[in-house]
């Protein structure tokens, strides 16, 4: 019998842990499922295969002892928590699996976790996780055949299906409202385009998008993501002309997005006066300036240039931007976290919603002779709301890593993430079983070319 | 004989050291200037009463012995340097006074400074220092009239004389030139205006500024200076309906420095890839997208949306940045860095040059069932580029204040700044003689009303 712990039991554990069900028996494997609310995973007792514990990760000894008992721990809590349960693992010596970016914290553990024969893999999930994958497979075949790398660009977006996209925005939350209204923080964007480095300010990133369209999807945009070039060198890159990953937005949202980075509304550094007791329309009034004679809705459309027909005017009116009596209702918020209470009042998704997740490749290379280029793409639409497409496209890489792992497959100790062909070979292979799958054509080389403009 | 120690010589301390020699005689002093860079002082070693010295203040001893032997300290190191001075002066009992915002390190000593019975005066420069004591001199004059305050706004500009203004940004550095790329960051602005409390984001403080003319001088403008409630307390305004502190400048100035902000120019945060071997062309391509096609000049035209004839755009030619020749030569430099140094190149004062300091306030109140407004100003310019407006204003408060304090006029233990009238009242009035007068005029109270508005 082998011993799998899961920490934490949030929304992108169902495929995980139903996958790890169906192997039970075959694979014999017995799956300790430690949360805070265990209540919440009562469906899972059924299965004599489970057992469902509370587990609070800052209580050390209850920590240890179920670390203790497992054989491999696959943590899904938030990245900042991984860092006590990484050090547990290392000292009973058992393997580790997160969907998580890999912290300095974890980086440091690379030598000891290396000399203890042990395999912490990281950023398998979506984004970090398949995205590595599925890019590092199309490079190294392009490699392999001789080819030169020219570009990489990459997009993920985290979306509602189009049969539940039913609002002006074209989006609800499918994720963690709060890394939405903070996203793009923390820094300037970075990235290359033919040579040349660019740098984008936060307050201007929503207003450089570019424009995709897929086959079937229709169009999307794309904002950067912050600094694109930290994959440069673990994908061996250093010598492309272009390289930028990015998120995928329908179009129109990042221009209506940008009134609120205008405005300041997702400032999270201060805490607003009196901020329980504010209506949304103070809310919005506070960063506008004060008038004796006009209205907050004037002074918004004259602030942000909007004209009297503009769409952008509709999406705030949708959000009930100036309701007088609808009222906040957090002490000592910031104007980020109000902003995400207005927006969850509209962006929620109902019952019956499904979301999707789209991803998009574009490989440019150079290869006897000629430039050409791979395009590649990936949809996968969720169920309802407990089968999302975020929690398959998350969890199922998570649970076929640990799989591999227990059974040797992959054994290269370490700290990792899986952009070794030894890592996403089988996975991407066993992923296509699950529907996600990737789908590739031939494109002419461009380079970079916004536009395919044409000097005059 | 008295001794009086002044550390660190820098650009302010012209009429600072002036003022001390020609009290010399008749109050017995003797002064010791300690800098890192004695040399520059040497005119001053003429005077019997001037003993100049090396001093590094990061050497304990070196700095403990010097300390020792002074009645009092006047230190005019950068802010984040008085806490070692500060707590020597503790422990060998010596008065202290410094032109520097209190900091939190300095605020923790107040209950020892009262306990040894020392003076540790504070923010008694210009900005802060005049404006504290302009300020609360009119107030209390209103309230010991039994006048209720309603409203309080303040501004203060260093700006080139308008005999010096010949560039067409119609501003010099006068100061230190990386405060003022970096003016504004650090958080959002906050104010009070008609009983609302606004906020601004970094990226829009610029675009949101007010006007005003003096009488003589022309017109100005103003952005908001950080958090403008910091004082409420301290000068006793907790229940007026406007409260705004600001930064002066010429009109024009703010609309034309938020192209920098806007392009992400002004960012401190990261270092530019092969900063060293940009051109200043290069730099400002970095912040706009990439094209095959198209100039620099006319990305930057289209992004920041500048009109054939507008005067935005002779700015940006004035300053040189399209330029592919010259090159910034600074290694892992910020955008500011490089921005600073590309200002330097033209905004650099001649040596014939001469600055201005300009502070205006503005008080509303009501009094005897009225309604009424003091608004008070001063301007002072300077003679050439060693007796600086901005030497004058800054030292002279100092110079003045270390003397009361050791003649036993300023005694309140503790650590201060000028609020009281036991401290500003002489001050100001020994200003007067030399020139630094504020000049006032009652006008209608109208609120905060800008632009008069009426509606319709």
């Amino acid at each position: 019998m082998r011993h799998i712990l899961i920490i934490g039991a949030g929304k992108s554990t169902s495929y995980l842990i139903d996958y790890l069900i169906e192997q039970s028996t075959s694979q014999d494997l017995h799956i300790t499922i430690g949360d805070l609310q265990p209540n919440k995973l009562q469906h899972y007792s059924k299965f004599r295969c489970i057992t469902i514990i509370e587990l609070d990760i800052h209580q050390k000894e209850a920590r240890q002892q179920a670390i203790q008992q497992a054989d491999i721990v696959i943590s899904m809590l938030p990245a900042f928590l991984h860092g006590n349960v990484a050090k547990d693992c290392l000292q009973y010596k058992k393997h580790l699996v997160t969907a998580s970016y890999i912290s300095q914290e974890m980086k440091n553990l690379d030598k000891a976790v290396k000399k203890a024969g042990l395999v912490f893999m990281n950023e398998i999930g979506l984004d970090p996780g398949i995205d590595h994958m599925s890019a590092m497979q199309v490079i190294d075949r392009i490699r392999d055949k001789g080819g030169k790398m020219l570009l990489f660009e990459s997009f993920t977006g985290g979306l509602v299906a189009p049969e539940s996209d039913n609002n002006l925005w074209n989006y609800k939350f499918t994720w963690n409202p709060r890394n939405v209204v903070l996203a793009g923080q923390g820094g300037a964007s970075k990235f290359i385009q033919e040579g040349k480095y660019k740098y984008i300010p936060y307050h201007r990133l929503f207003r450089r998008t570019e424009f995709l369209t897929i086959d079937g999807y229709g169009k999307f945009e794309i904002y950067p993501n912050r600094d694109s070039l930290n994959y440069r060198e673990a994908y061996g890159l250093q010598n492309v002309l272009t390289l930028y990953r990015g998120t995928m937005r329908r179009v129109g949202f990042s221009r209506a997005w940008n009134m609120f980075v205008t405005l300041g509304m997702t400032d999270d550094s201060y805490v607003m006066e009196n901020s329980e007791s504010l209506s949304y329309r103070d809310f919005t009034n506070s960063f506008l300036p004060y008038s004796l004679t006009d209205s907050v809705e004037l002074k918004l459309r004259h602030y942000l240039h909007i004209e009297q027909d503009d769409i952008m005017w509709e999406k705030l009116l949708e959000l009930d931007l100036f309701n007088p009596d609808k009222i906040v209702g957090i002490k000592n918020a910031s104007p980020a976290q109000i902003l995400q209470k207005i927006l969850e009042d509209s962006w929620t998704l109902d019952s019956s919603d499904k979301d999707m997740i789209v991803m998009y490749h574009k490989f440019g290379y150079e290869l006897d002779g000629k430039k050409q280029q791979i395009d590649s793409h990936m949809v996968v639409t969720g169920k309802d709301q407990t089968y999302t497409a975020m929690s398959k496209t998350v969890g199922l890489p998570v649970a076929i890593a640990c799989m591999q792992i227990l059974n040797g497959k992959i054994a290269t100790p370490g700290v990792h993430l899986p952009i070794h062909k030894e890592v996403y070979q089988s996975i991407l292979e066993e992923l296509e079983s699950y529907g996600i799958r990737f789908k590739e054509k031939k494109v002419p080389y461009m380079g970079y070319n916004n536009g395919n403009a044409i000097s005059n």
